[in-house]
């Protein structure tokens, strides 16, 4: 074990224990911690600045298919939740409800007690298509109303009670789109549009190749007609759901009153529509690439590309040193990476060489940059990429480097994507035989429960109960 | 009346009506409209795009002085509101609590009731300085912790009887930045540093001229040492707090136990700030710069700062007007203004050409360009200014309109902030006199007490509690 220690800078690794090895990873890096209240995350700038890129990138998708942003109410009255037999099911159970809308100083010693009841209760938003579709109701009037296409960018909350940092928490941030047409046909193809808006993002931007597909009638979102899915395999090998377009049919726009008069007058419910994806999108960058050594960022979500660190060792190379990063620094940030400037930072903390470079290796910044004075006097620095491991460096001068930047970038996302696609695609399997399924998903080291086998490809149809049963 | 109603687009006018005039501006410009909860408003895609853009410039002010954004949780434990006494006074009289964490089908006819009592009622945030403060205890031991700048765009809840459309409702979306500092001299400066940045902002940006100053210490931030506030004067000439800065001194930090050991290794409390603006900054957009005719928007924070509309009577003319449109869309949208494209729309919508324009002024457009069969055959297009009033029209070439937009647009913005400038200080009265003073505040018509007199400027010394008195 101490051999281990020494030569990873996470323990424990992937190999010994994958859950804990994924909480250590988010610790390592600064990403989120958990806060005092209960199964809520408090999200750090790390992990926040990799969100607002996922936003950035994601938000101009969605509105470059023609959507808006709006914002809705938190809050929910519980008939609300009533109104579509199925969402109930879904969604009422486990949520934070709000009875009260004042605090008083009745309690024992003067202490504050919730006074104000609430003629009927309101929920925390799990998932907002109630109250939208309520919204939505009121605006749609004819079919020249139609297609409402609108996406909120919000947080949401569902009472858990097995959290895990960005997989699973009780209050989480996401996107969720909502739209509303005047016909099936219209609806569906929007459900397949932002699928594949979901798959372009997903490999494009985090680097993580999926698998589109269908929910089987019972993993649907409560109260679809179909829930579409981006699945990808994770390092455990076992799948995680990154992102879920549904077709809603007309069960929404029935429970909420979506009614419009058609081009021959006829009074027609409209056909609707949601998607979303969420910070669980996070774990699932965490746990597609990051290592033994913590995490690694596919270079288009990281919010510092390149840090480059300056090694001074005596007081009076402080300012030199300082000056030539400075330059550096100022030519990397001129240059263009995907239309945009390379995001840069010189990393002045006072911290040993060392521990700084263990530290911005565990956060997966893509590429660190190591200048002292006897770089400097060679007219060179050190390049080390993040995806290389930690023992892997490049010299060469600062001129070669800010060239060779945006490809090095560029190529880091490609060898990101092309490694995690070998990794699922050599664990995928095709199977057909019964015995052969029970077997493959069969734990093979009962203390190592979690090392999953991979996919199987099977000739299962979705909508057949017989086959579902059997996978239970 | 009826003759009003003629030649305005908003009913009642500013001068008939202020408040009314203010929601009618709101509706008529599709930015709001009230939800099925109460005191929580809907932001309608047109709203929530002028919110998108506040964001984007503010957030780079925010990053550009060295702070990061992150995220803490939307509920707050009961018991850590009762940790600061005054902000327990200023925050917990009206809010929503969270009391149960679960719906049970058992109320009568099986109809949802709360279930899974809590053990301590949760809160949804009204500020969060709080939790905030809870997380910081645990980060800082050491002055190498500090300062710690952290940013959180987020949706916070105050209990609200008397709501009004984005200057006060029960949800709202804002920023809150908070900060800690090791002396009480950095976080004094960080205070009025970040007052300045609001400064800024409102006036480059949402072209509203604001006064910076101190509040009293009984409108102080419940907990805060002082409070700094910018403030615009409405067009009713009343005053709008349109964004606050706190010096917190070592309240919150004692109430949080923010503790740190300092360069002679002595246990001291950090010194925090909190800063903040809100939605509430379109309602000081709206009460700037709207008139009769609806919202006027200052161009850089337009979601739309050009509309190209097509005019074409007879189908035969569609293709050509719309491939015109588009060459000039495309010309305008290559065109930079502050250093980004313009933006800029065709708006083919299927509504009449004179009704589309009155959306367009009422939507407060900056600018609009008109293209029809006519003006093509002269190789020029109508330009259309909304600040300019409805009647002001000027034919231009397509080649002149593209090279004058970024100045057109330039002006336009100083125009609105002068405008807002000159009203503000022609309704700015020195009094030194105590009657006098009273006079000026008595409503002049009692039927309009909406209509205010002006600001006051007056040898007031905050914190004398004897002029507070007579203030008050």
């Amino acid at each position: 074990m101490n051999d281990k220690k020494q030569i990873t800078a996470i323990t424990p690794t992937r190999n010994d224990d994958y859950p804990e090895w994924y909480q250590q990873v988010i610790k390592a890096a600064g990403m989120a911690e958990s806060s005092p209240v209960r199964g809520c995350m408090v999200i750090n700038p790390w992990g926040y600045g990799i969100w607002e890129l996922i936003q950035k990138h994601l938000d101009k998708r969605i509105k470059d298919t023609g959507h808006e942003n709006a914002y809705f109410p938190l809050l929910i009255p519980l008939s609300f939740l009533e109104k579509e037999a199925q969402h109930v099911e879904g969604f009422a159970k486990e949520c934070a409800v709000v009875t009260h809308h004042r605090l008083e100083a009745g309690g024992p010693d003067g202490k504050l007690i919730p006074a104000g009841e609430l003629e009927e209760p309101l929920i925390i938003r799990p998932t907002s298509e109630t109250i939208i579709g309520h919204m939505y109701a009121k605006w749609v009037q004819s079919y020249r109303d139609l297609p409402i296409l609108i996406n909120q960018w919000a947080n949401v909350m569902r009472w858990e009670m097995r959290t895990r940092m960005f997989l699973r928490t009780s209050e989480f941030l996401w996107q969720e789109g909502h739209t509303a047409h005047a016909t099936e046909a219209e609806a569906v193809e929007e459900t397949m549009k932002m699928l594949e808006v979901y798959r372009e993002f997903a490999e494009n931007i985090l680097a993580i190749p999926v698998i589109t597909g269908e929910k089987t009638p019972e993993e649907r979102f409560p109260g679809a007609v179909n829930t579409f899915t981006i699945e990808a395999m994770m390092q455990d090998r076992k799948a995680l759901q990154a992102g879920t377009s549904h077709f809603l049919g007309q069960n929404f726009a029935r429970s909420s009153g979506i009614k419009f008069l058609n081009e021959k007058s006829e009074e027609c419910y409209a056909w609707t529509t949601s998607w979303g994806v969420s910070t669980r999108l996070i774990g699932g960058i965490i746990m597609t690439h990051a290592d033994d050594d913590g995490l690694i960022l596919p270079p288009r979500i990281a919010p510092k590309q390149v840090v480059i660190v300056p090694i001074m060792h005596k007081e009076e190379e402080k300012n030199q040193v300082l000056a030539y990063c400075e330059n550096l620094r100022s030519a990397i940030g001129e240059t263009l990476y995907e239309k945009e400037p390379i995001r840069v930072y010189i990393d002045q903390r006072d911290v040993r060489g060392g521990e700084k470079n263990w530290q911005l290796i565990k956060k997966g910044v893509p590429l660190r940059i190591e200048v002292g004075p006897r770089d400097m006097a060679k007219d060179q620095v050190c390049l080390m990429q993040r995806h290389l491991g930690h023992k892997e460096k490049e010299f060469l001068s600062p001129k070669e480097l800010v060239e060779k930047l945006p490809s090095l970038l560029t190529n880091m996302h490609k060898v990101l994507f092309e490694r995690a696609q070998k990794f699922r695609d050599e664990n995928i399997r095709t199977i057909t035989d019964k015995s052969e399924f029970t077997a493959f998903f069969t734990a093979k080291n009962p203390e190592k429960p979690e090392i999953h086998g991979g996919f199987a490809l099977s000739p299962f149809v979705p909508g057949n109960s017989e086959t579902e049963a059997f996978l239970k």
